[in-house]
This record gives C-alpha cells, sequence and structure tokens, in this order.
C-alpha cells in the first residue's frame, strides 16, 4: 500500500506474562512523527476455522461456552496451530478431534486476523466437503456441542444476532458471497 | 441454547496485568466434569465500527500501521468506547474523529465478537450514510490515512486476502449479503 509511512518501528520490548494460554508482550515504539508510545498486545501461535458443509446443504456448528463472556456461543469448529504444525494439518485434525468429521475436499478460503489492535492472531478460514463421519476426540477439559444447520437459517442467525463470533461470520458470509453458498 | 450445561463457573479470579491499554483477567474455573482449569483473557471496554458509505456507492476505508503484525490493514472505521458513552455516540464521534465525515443516516446493524476465547471484546456495526465531510482530529499519536473505494472493490479486496481485518470483513459482507450493497 502506498501514501504515507505509517510505521512504529520497536524501541524495546518485554514479555509481560507468558500463561498457560496467553502470552502478552509490551514494546515501546516510535511514532511516525519521532514520538514514543506503548504497544500490548497478544502473542498467539495462529489458528483455522473450518466452514464444513454435508452433501444435504447444512453447515456444521459448534456450541460452546466461552469464559470471558460468560454464555455459549454458535461458531464454526477451529482450532489453534501446534507448533510447526502446518495449517491444513490443523483444520484436518481440528475438524475431527471437535465433531469426527473428516472430509475428502478441501479449500483454503483466506485468511482474517481477528483483532488487529492487540494481537497477533491470525485465522485461515478453510472449506471442508465430502464429509465422513467418525468418532470425536475431544481434548482433556474441552467441552463442546456438535449440529448441524441449513446453510440459510445459520446465515439468518448472524442477521439475527444469534451468531456473533467473528470467525463463524466471516466464514459463513464468505462462502455465501464469494462461493454462492 | 438448549442441549447439555457447558457452563464454566469462576471459582477465583485476579487482574494479573493493568496496562496502559490493555487489562489482563486470570481466573480459576470449574468445568462442566467438576474439574478446574485457568482462563486467562483480555479486558475490553467495548468498540464500535462504521460501514460509511458515499452517495457514489464509494465506503470509507482507513489505512492503518498495527504494530502487533508490523504493517499496515485497511480497515473500517472503528474505535473503543469512552467510559459510560453509548455506542452510537461513540460511532458518531469516532468516525468524525478519523475521517472528518458526519453522516445523517444512522443503522445500527449488528454485534460481533472478536475473539471469544481469550476477550470479552464486542463490536457493534454500524452503517453510516448521508455523509458530509468536515475536519478530521485524531487523537495525539494516531496516524492514519483515509480513502474511499468503490464497494464492489472493497468486497474483491475481501477475497484476494488485501482486507482482513475480521471487523472489516463482517462489516463489508454484512451490508453485501443483508442490505444488498
Amino acid at each position: 500500500m502506498k501514501g504515507k509511512d505509517l510505521t512504529e518501528h520497536c524501541v524495546r520490548g518485554e514479555e509481560l506474562y507468558g500463561g498457560r494460554f496467553l502470552r502478552l508482550q509490551r514494546d515501546v515504539v516510535r511514532l511516525p512523527d519521532g514520538s514514543e508510545t506503548v504497544r500490548e498486545y497478544v502473542r498467539h501461535p495462529g489458528a483455522v476455522a473450518i466452514v464444513a458443509l454435508l452433501a444435504d446443504g447444512r453447515v456444521v456448528l459448534e456450541r460452546q461456552h466461552r469464559y470471558p463472556h460468560r454464555r455459549d456461543f454458535l461458531e464454526i469448529p477451529a482450532g489453534k496451530l501446534e507448533p510447526g504444525e502446518p495449517h491444513f494439518e490443523t483444520a484436518q485434525r481440528e475438524l475431527q478431534e471437535e465433531t469426527g468429521y473428516v472430509a475428502r475436499e478441501w479449500t483454503r478460503l483466506g485468511v482474517i486476523h481477528t483483532t488487529v489492535a492487540y494481537s497477533d492472531e491470525a485465522i485461515e478460514l478453510w472449506l471442508a466437503k465430502g464429509l465422513e463421519q467418525r468418532a470425536a476426540k475431544l481434548d482433556a477439559g474441552e467441552f463442546l456441542e456438535v449440529l448441524a444447520l441449513p446453510f440459510g437459517e445459520a446465515v439468518a442467525m448472524i442477521r439475527d444476532g444469534r451468531i456473533t463470533d467473528a470467525k463463524t461470520i466471516a466464514g459463513l458470509l464468505w462462502v455465501r458471497v464469494f462461493l454462492d453458498g
């Protein structure tokens, strides 16, 4: 992208917190006008999310409790990359672990950045078709319920606020707009 | 949503870090099977994002450096709520501060949750039309470039990966799918 240079340069940085799940970084940066400010942000390993379409036109969703919001969400299957794991393997692994489905056809749709101001998280969106049901194998401490809804009904749930998760909105509307789903 | 109870209950919690911009919370929670685990998450004041449409069919975008990714992003105008500030006022304030535009017609589209696993952030999406150009008044330390692109071109930039910001994808595709934008 051309135009004026808006780059912020790292002056010094430190890891503020390396938790069980989250790593928080705090850097002092130099702004375009030469002044300094602080940038605090989450360091994330990256993730995948999967729009899994059944032959009958339904899409696979999960109901999962999300503690930061103290309530359940309807989401497409998703999960974080293990160290060194390619995105495609993560997509296959997470779909089967969480939902029990394996897919014959995989298409990479694109990437989304969930919260650019304070996290380096990137989620690759994948489309999975040709689904076959196997056994799910949830991680210890992972609790969720798998369901499948007609694709158009899931899209309608975005409009009426029953689906609000950003990766799920991006994945479903991506398929609707660009793949005529 | 019915089905089995997936609720996680807080056992105890503490604020790990209260920074200039980010607050990080760490709670011990009881899972549905009675075991305990840790939830670390960002506490966010909430935000708005605005799909601002010009009479000629262009949409207002901003180019902004996002330090966690060490690069610029194209995004719709957005900003955080001030304490006690209603979403609609934030939307009006941020649109004018960042882009200089004021709008005659405002429509609330819905809400998105950007990263449900580790942040309580909610972004209200608004549509703004009837735009009139005034003077922008950026906050100190805020650097961005305002541009306007044909709506269809912005949508195409989602498909080809030039727009990857989740709130921007959600806002533009929302208008495309539900408002025939």
